[in-house]
């Protein structure tokens, strides 16, 4: 059996461990059981006409006194690029917006409140390559590219926030980002979250592509909650999800693009993490498929030119703060995860476990000031 | 089957699962397979003899131009309290010393360099009662305390770096503090490491006990590496691994104490965490078994008074910065784990990945600090 072809974790436990045994198991892998959601069955008819896995669940929260539950939906999509990457670009672009649209469409079936897409949904992933042409020219406008009016459509049709992560070009300057836009159900654009940290690794050569970003740790206030975006690499520095909760987010999406030899052992345990260390929902995110490329590209890895990324697992999931998690999606298909949670679950582990009042981020604040100064004793002592 | 009962999570998927499946969900779950290290015979037999679950792996790195390996090995211990919780203290003390000491010689038949035992070993984690007789009791000089003295007979006779946590009393102003003692193969207390973070949720009443340390991220310089100790809840704290690993740490270690029903499934994930985000290795030791007390109390849950504080469902294991782990010890015996490692893999990660360098902290640093100001603006837009 390859990686490619290991369909899902949670399936194959499910398969082979016995009742007794898996209760256990799951209880230690996974957490708390998040109960399956019920969808309607035009839902699932239409997910399977579409060839999509479409999976539901929900996190419940103890019923408050003072506070009425504030249960919303979040939709992840993830899915491979739908032509070849050497097909003309409009026509990747759109058809990518038409496979989308269609699992959108199901989204809105499912009752889901707030929309994710992948890292770059709109192109293959194809910094491996370090060629700019033509894969610049994916690159569109935050505010008035044709994907953003796309999803201002999506959002206005179907009451929902749409967070749309593009290749983005500030055309002013007309200098590369790699963005998440975050649109309001109203179909306005909320604003904008640019990718804080650039891999340097494997064949993730954004560096070369685009910059760090300079959007800070914004927190997007909507009618579901506040929100905000960490995109893909960020994931593996906690103080960039940590920033994010600093400022208010009650859920953070991690859309990435990464791949099994690579990241998959890390993969459950970062946004997780998140999700228990801030007391939040973190939504991981990642595209499926293997993408092939028409020239051939080395990998700075010593081993011989070659046409593709290797496989993007998909595992698409979401974490919550009680250290509990949803299962993965598949790690081949296309699909939707639609999850149900009660915002009002993160205060009440944030009152049970306290992080945020036992933090002492006056003294991590002086401490970190100090290490970054070029004059930095570390505190080591010898004998 | 009961939470007590179920003994190992990796012994069951290796009972259960086809060959083919166990080997993508062990790769998925646990990463880069880590090689199982070779014994002597007279460990394993002494180990059988004295009761106690012995196992050895070891990670691996590339070997290099320039430097040569720097293999060394860790020992963790968990274990059970010995004599019943209403033994007259020094009895108790005295008994742990014996059970210890003996896990130790077996830990030099190993070849460990580097000891660590569970958090505040001599004693029952008695921060339940709330009572503080005769729990106070059992705090000791970190200097010149019994416990000290018995740990640096160990450290000269078997030339091993011992870390050490106990109950300290400061004597000059009879504080309590939650303590871990570092002490150097030659004998010498090398210095002290106070927990910076103090629960307040659940039975872990400790902040009834003593106060958040104030020893800050002090990291040991010892002939067989650079390390450091985070107790038990900092490792909730992202913050708390991230400054000991800025402050030069190799191998962090994490002597706890904490039970399933609250924390089990946040076990495998949190020191994980750390190990890869910091590009360390990480030390993660439970304590096993149920501890009864005399007097009654509650837990703040609404539920009867009773006696017992659950069970502490030990799975001590060592994670690589690479994001592979060791398997777990049991979850209900004492155990020794044996771990190899070469801590060159530390760097050869963080030249791939490179977290600090791609870190941003001078930004971090800078918000942070105006994070923790009375007049911070979170960042969150709004319609």
């Amino acid at each position: 059996m390859s990686a490619c072809e290991f369909e899902s974790l949670e399936d194959c436990l499910e398969t082979h461990l016995p009742q007794a045994e898996l209760t256990e198991v799951k209880r230690i892998l996974f957490g708390k059981e998040t109960k399956k959601l019920e969808l309607p069955a035009c839902a699932v008819e239409a997910a399977s006409e579409h060839d999509f896995e479409l999976k539901g669940y929900r996190f419940e929260a103890a019923q408050e006194q003072l506070r009425p539950p504030r249960r919303i939906r979040v939709g992840l999509i993830q899915h491979r690029i739908v032509l070849p990457t050497d097909a003309p670009i409009l026509d990747q672009i759109n058809a990518m917006h038409s496979r989308v649209g269609e699992m959108v469409e199901v989204a809105a079936m499912c009752g889901v409140n707030i929309v994710c897409f992948q890292e770059t949904w709109t192109m293959p992933f194809a910094f491996c390559t370090r060629e700019k042409e033509p894969w610049t020219q994916f690159a569109e406008s935050a505010e008035e590219g044709n994907t953003t009016r796309f999803c201002q459509e999506l959002a206005k049709k179907y009451n929902m926030v749409v967070v749309s992560p593009i290749l983005e070009r500030e055309e002013l300057h007309d200098t590369l980002w790699n963005t998440a836009v975050v649109i309001s159900n109203s179909g306005n654009v909320l604003g904008k979250s640019r990718k804080n940290h650039i891999p340097r690794i494997g064949d993730f050569n954004e560096s070369t592509y685009y910059m760090e970003g300079d959007t800070g740790h914004t927190v997007f206030q909507t009618q579901f909650g506040k929100i905000a975006v960490n995109i893909c690499y960020g994931r593996h520095h906690p103080l960039n999800w940590f920033m994010y909760s600093m400022n208010g987010a009650e859920i953070i999406f991690n859309p990435s693009a990464t791949v099994g030899a690579l990241s998959e052992p890390m993969w459950p345990i970062e946004a997780r993490n998140a999700a228990i260390a801030n007391h939040c929902f973190t939504c991981a995110i990642n595209r499926v498929g293997t993408e092939k490329f028409k020239n051939e590209f080395t990998s700075g890895d010593g081993k011989k030119a070659h046409h593709d990324f290797g496989h993007f697992y998909g595992s698409s999931y979401v974490a919550a703060p009680d250290g509990s998690r949803t299962p993965g999606l598949s790690r081949t298909r296309d699909g939707l995860l639609v999850v149900e949670m009660d915002l009002n679950l993160n205060r009440q582990i944030s009152d049970k476990w306290s992080f945020k009042m036992t933090g002492r981020y006056a003294e991590y604040a002086e401490e970190l000031s100090k290490a970054v100064k070029q004059d930095f004793k570390p505190n080591i002592v010898k004998e």
